[in-house]
């Protein structure tokens, strides 16, 4: 159904105006000078013609076919104007017209009442408050801004209708295009997921770009690019870092996964690269765009000059990437034409005198070594001679290059001519080596992505859903703690045995622990159990019990034993007079292995955020930590491992020796299965999860359930 | 005797030439093009004329006065040029030629022939293998390039002549200027360093930008820089990361410790700010250069739309800024002459409406308010009017603005003409609100900088230099390892007992120790001095005691110790066989307080860096250190403490009690002071330190000297 909304076989113009201060105008223009090829029609009561078209009085008056039409009549006349077009069957609606949700209550309810009226007929809208579409092959044209994009293979989706303005003139400037342009406004209806889909479909859009302040939908949103990224690249700039809401938490996971974290681990599990600026964000897509696919990561460089190679050097292996190390054959095809001064060894400098020959001739015999994966050409413009014949040299052998060629045109006041003529058989190009390195690090990173083995997540059968559940409905919470961001918002820990029971439903063994009252019942347990053992402060009003002395390891006899409950039972009573005390959990301590830290904590929009790191009382402060999106794949799961050192030092450092990785692989597996099956989990965490030589027991684990209300 | 260099009373060009195809050609046209008001003589035995100029057939004919030439002709007639130069008592000479170290071993021993003949004249040569030098004020430019750099404020240093070349035209298409600029070539005698002291000279330089592949003397260049940032401030784009050469380091610090973690340390210590890429070069250096003095770090962002100020409001975050918060009375201004629907908090979104009146009284406003320090404003194309009398607008109020005021113009192909009216007065600025946050970060980061108490670095009189003397001489190296990276290279590290005493000399409280033979004479001292005690191998030939198991943690009693006495000597025998046993070394066990890590490691160019940070055996692991540049203040070593987590949780952490923090300084400081008395030292390790509630004991000292061979 959303290729109409990109084939549309009329266009009605609702609000057009002869008036050039107007938007209305502004459309109409764009609109006639686009070249669609359907019928347009105007919509104005008080005019004949516009721009020598008949104008009707009303949508109801102007003639078959109409599947689209463009919206611009003050904010207060839309719900009429919606009911108009839905009464006359119309598909789709872009409402360019502002005051609705973006100013004021008033506005917002506007926008509701016009989403109904929409939904009664089956009209979709798009907007409110947006710049409309461009198609540059259709090719068809509903935005009022003045410059006009050249046809090209990026697709850009936006939530701001400014920044598709700024980017179509910046793109005009620096020689690029786009296929098509959708600027969503208030997304009262139509998402940006819907539209991602429909661009997925275009044979004419090669990369997606993406200017997102959020997504409207997560679940829609992941399925849309999961389906596109098979066909297209995608590049997204994700805005509002800091305006992001701030999660309601108290776990180390939900202080650690903030919601950034969320788009970093979407955007990484669909092969979303993220760009940084607007710069990066078409540095890149022009790359995706244009060049052929890299296999590989070794780069040469070309240049004719020392310094510019140095900062291609620093640039590639900043970006991942690595100098190509060049085959014997292509040393000595350089030196045939190269001076003898020359450097032939990566980075190729061919000195101030190189000219057009000899760049193409380098150039070719670069492209053919099969030890060579794409090639940055630099250019400093030659002292004596003119740049451009050396820029159409490239341009010819890099027209038919099978290789990424990128290349940095370092000037600017005097390169326009070798740009043109780089750009004309599109070429990538950029002033400095920096920026061209980058976007060979985008492509890199694109290529692993795809290079990902597909694996089904990880499901494990011999869990005990029926057992979980029943536990989780028994529980009680035993903590309630005010937000630390909002004291109105308090949560509700299962924690203790409870809570380790829970996960041991699920397979993840816990340690042996018991609630003891007295200091004798705490030397009985450890008696019967052996020492040494710990010993924590139980308490339902106490969250953070090393905060307050009330932990006491490795008691290794009786007496020590009873000195410590005496002591940290004191410690709670002089820090927290008022908390309820049932006395203390007593486990034994485990002292060899390694500790590490299992969470997942749910994102409102993705769902699930699975986090493992390092373990301990210091969680934030050494934020040695990697994320994940539930479910995970095993691959997955191990990535995060390897992301963090205290998942790379499993397999042993510096005479401890290795622990039971296999064991750390597959809780994180569970912990990722149990918040996935669990809805009503908002957090899950064990901290520590001691791994052991064989085996990983949850020494400490907190669950946080959704609370009805 | 610098400032002559740009001062010259006449220029002779030895090679210049009627060809335009030759560089001397070029060299010519650019001296009498430049405006030069000195004299001008072109020497060249086969010409009568150069462009309108008379020629000399030599040097030696031309009359007086010449203080400077510029040397082009081929590499193997410099000497006998340069002689000439000497003998006519000339003073300078830019040798532009090539051919020389850059090239071969040959072209290496012609540039120390000519260094040694210009020594014995007195005179000082620039280059060879540059470019030359320009004085957009003077007037000069002895270059052959054809771009003409704008007069400006920014003086720019390169190791690199085709990069100034680049930047030039660059910097013509991007608006801006230079005050100088100065290749330097192969550096075979005037330095970095010198010119920079010419720069601090100039009153047309605001900012000096540099690139640099190195530096040529470390001690030369941190003079003066410290005596040049009094007056201008500096921005470098340092290369060669990954070029570096490798430091023959077997320490952590050694190997946490890279070049580019001394330059970092010299650029912070001396107010440099370091650029990641060409453009960030200039991006700062154009806000530098032409923006008043920030006072504070709170930023108002004025834009026309939405969506581009969500991307200004991250870059702000990013970059270390603030978004101001606005006065009441600011916000009822702007209430007057905005459109109700205009958001009046900051970002201030006048909607795109806003035109030239609205731009400038809202600036002026912003301006006004004491609680703004800058104004970052947004230029979206607005879709009707034209833009140009908007950024005429924004001009005319930021002109005579006491305040930083950067402009985001978000375009290309269209904003030309209003690009030119704001560089007409020198507003800075930029395509997109990111450059322009990352312009305004610079100026904060070099404020706080000026801001920095200047404070004598600390130097202890309690120190017994003569026993640490001694202690040195006489110590035994106890290890030695080859190199990891070069096995050609062994290590002579002092260690154990030996090495705690020279410490001590320096006021660094050791471990009680000893070194025990037998399993017997451990108990012993154990019994003598107390449980728990540590047991760690000792051998000359076991460098890293953890790896084989040589070390053994809390031991409680005799039986324990005798058990762990004899597993370690067997650990190390089946490790290493060959290795000697001296027995094991035992010290008592400190278990309370925090480990960490305090180190010094000389760097070639700069001296001693000294590292703080989390201790242990995973000090690369984990990464949390920070590094400082010997001697120390008090202010430095407290920066670097705050500036790891280890550091910050010295004051306690959940429950981890306070330690001893000034104990941590006072070593952080002496160690320092050791490094900078004793340059025959070049690693200094200790690790752990153990800090107590009150006082800090070191654990394990390592020293290394440097080998007389």
């Amino acid at each position: 159904m959303l290729e109409t909304l990109f084939a549309p076989r009329g266009i009605a113009v609702i609000g057009a105006s002869r008036d050039e201060t107007k938007l209305g105008y502004g459309v109409a223009r764009n609109l006639v000078n686009s070249g669609y090829r359907g019928a347009v029609h105007f919509i104005n009561p008080h005019a004949d013609q516009i721009l020598g078209l008949r104008c009707y009085p009303s949508i109801e008056a102007a003639p078959d076919p109409i599947d689209l039409v463009v919206v611009i009549v003050p904010a207060a006349l839309v719900p009429q104007t919606i009911e108009a077009c839905g009464q006359r069957g119309i598909r789709w609606a872009i409402i360019v017209s502002g005051g609705f949700r973006e100013t004021d209550r008033a506005g917002a309810d506007l926008e509701r009442q016009i989403v109904a009226i929409a939904r009664r007929y089956g009209l979709r809208l798009i907007g409110p408050n947006c710049i409309g579409l461009i198609d540059t092959h259709l090719p068809f044209n509903t935005t009022f801004i003045k410059s006009v994009p050249h046809p090209g293979e990026i697709a850009f989706v936006s939530q701001s209708g400014a920044i598709c303005q700024a980017v179509i003139d910046w793109g005009t400037g620096m020689g690029f295009g786009f296929s098509r342009i959708a600027s969503l406004g208030n997304q009262a209806d139509l998402s940006e997921a819907e539209v991602i889909t429909a661009l997925a479909a275009d044979p004419h859009t090669r990369v997606i770009t993406m200017y997102l302040e959020g997504v409207k939908d997560g679940a829609q949103f992941k399925q849309a690019v999961s389906a596109a990224a098979r066909d297209k690249s995608i590049v997204a700039l994700k805005v509002g870092r800091t305006a992001a809401g701030k999660r309601a938490v108290s776990s180390h996971t939900g202080a650690l996964a903030g919601q950034e974290t969320a788009y970093d681990v979407v955007f990484d599990r669909y092969g979303i690269l993220r760009a940084n600026t607007t710069e990066e964000l078409f540095d890149w897509a022009r790359a995706l765009a244009w060049c052929p696919p890299l296999m590989g990561d070794r780069v040469a460089v070309l240049t004719n000059a020392g310094g510019p190679g140095i900062l291609a050097v620093d640039a590639i292996e900043a970006n991942g990437l690595r100098l190509a190390t060049l085959s014997i054959e292509t040393i000595a095809a350089l030196k045939e034409f190269l001076l003898p001064h020359a450097s032939f060894h990566n980075p190729i400098d061919m000195l101030a005198s190189a000219g057009p020959r000899e760049y193409a001739a380098a150039l070719r015999v670069l492209l053919n070594d099969a030890r060579v994966d794409a090639v940055l050409v630099i250019c400093v413009p030659p002292p004596i001679e003119d740049l451009t014949p050396v820029a159409q040299a490239i341009a010819a052998v890099g027209l038919g290059a099978m290789k990424p060629v990128v290349v940095a045109v370092m000037g600017e006041a005097t390169v326009r001519d070798a740009l043109k003529a780089l750009r004309a058989v599109r070429l990538t190009d950029y002033r400095f080596p920096e920026r061209a390195a980058s976007a060979l690090g985008a492509l890199w990173r694109h290529v692993q992505w795809l290079a990902r083995p597909s694996e089904e997540p990880v499901v494990f059968e011999d869990v005990d859903r029926k057992a979980a559940s029943a536990s989780l409905r028994g529980a009680f919470p035993s903590e309630c703690e005010a937000s630390p961001w909002d004291e109105a918002i308090s949560f509700e820990w299962i924690t203790g045995t409870q809570a380790t029971r829970i996960l041991e439903a699920y397979g993840i063994e816990g340690t042996r622990e018991a609630l003891v009252r007295t200091a004798d019942e705490a030397a009985q347990w450890a008696e019967e159990f052996g020492y040494p053992v710990v010993l924590k402060i139980a308490s339902p009003d106490i969250p953070h019990k090393s905060d307050i002395g009330g932990v006491a390891l490795d008691l290794r006899e009786a007496e020590a034993l009873r000195l410590a409950f005496e002591r940290i039972m004191a410690k709670a009573r002089a820090a927290m007079p008022e908390a309820r005390l049932d006395g203390a959990t007593i486990q034994p301590m485990l002292r060899d292995g390694q500790e590490v830290i299992i969470g997942a904590v749910r994102d409102e929009q993705f769902g699930p955020l699975i986090m493992f790191g390092a373990g301990g009382v210091d969680v934030e402060g050494q934020r040695d930590v990697a994320f994940g999106l539930a479910p995970l794949t095993r691959l997955e799961a191990e990535r995060m491992i390897e992301a963090t050192f205290a998942g790379r030092r499993l397999c042993g450092l510096r005479g401890s020796p290795p622990v039971d990785r296999e064991a750390v692989i597959d809780r994180v597996l569970r912990v990722a299965q149990f918040a996935v099956e669990f809805p009503q989990v908002a957090e899950v965490e064990i901290n520590p999860l001691r791994v052991l030589e064989s085996g990983a027991t949850a020494i400490d684990v907190r669950i946080r359930v959704i609370s009805d209300e």
